[in-house]
């Protein structure tokens, strides 16, 4: 797996430099491969597009997954040009991919500005103790709402 | 704020409800609000989208900056029908959300069978002990790309 990981390695870090010199964002890159073939591409778009989810990770997934029509990616793996923030980490783990290969670190990624690591330490924290103000509102309609869905019987589960 | 919070969390509760009957994905629903108004609303479509990333307040959040277009939504509050996963709470943290309000809680979300605790229980590891398998490959690639950042005279921090 070595050189085709440094392969598609370098690949997400061309698309991030192609895409940064471009303005499209911060210095990120992505792609996600299955069975040695690229599925999805990402670079970070969140100043041009004004989407602050759209980091390449997830805009890696999201074309993936519209490439092959499935919302699951089992069975691939991202590469990614820096560590992944908890946003595209957590849908890693919802895209079902099998694998991350990572260039720079979070660490360095904090170093040059980005706020990993702060939104690393708030979400690990319990709620309460958050920056972020949180309000728990219960209401019997939600509570409702999930018993529906339990009972749909073509519900699909993901 | 008690009744227009009580406003707001219901209609993020009735989007969740009429996607749902809709096949559009999961029973969630999210809004934006900012000064008194509605800039964004959003339902799960994962499994009809085939995005993985298609979680409400994903979608409510990239409608919220595309209509007021602009990457940060600071000033505004977020309604989620229910406790927002890793995913979109590092997505509220990016989009400088001011306050979050929710009605039911990730325990229930587990309970009806969405990975919502695991993924909390993940990102909180160190990436050497998930169960994701994780390769760190330094690049000089990318560490470049990184200073090529820091000494670009018109980057947009975020």
């Amino acid at each position: 797996m070595g050189d085709s990981d440094t392969f598609h390695l370098l690949r997400a870090v061309a698309l991030a430099r192609e895409h940064l010199l471009l303005g499209h964002g911060g210095p990120f890159g992505a792609v996600v491969v299955r069975d040695g073939t690229v599925i999805g591409e990402g670079w970070n778009e969140v100043t041009s597009a004004n989407d602050p989810s759209a980091h390449a990770e997830i805009m890696a997934i999201r074309r993936a997954a519209g490439a092959i029509g499935a919302f699951s990616l089992a069975g691939a793996t991202i590469y990614a040009s820096s560590e992944p923030c908890p946003m595209c980490l957590a849908a890693i783990y919802w895209a079902r991919l099998d694998r991350l290969v990572f260039a720079a670190t979070a660490a360095q990624a904090t170093a040059i500005g980005f706020d990993d690591a702060m939104i690393y330490r708030e979400i690990a924290k319990p709620a309460g103790e958050r920056r972020l103000a949180c309000t728990h509102l219960p209401l019997d309609e939600a509570e409702a709402l999930f018993d529906e869905w339990l009972r749909k019987p073509d519900r699909i589960p993901y």
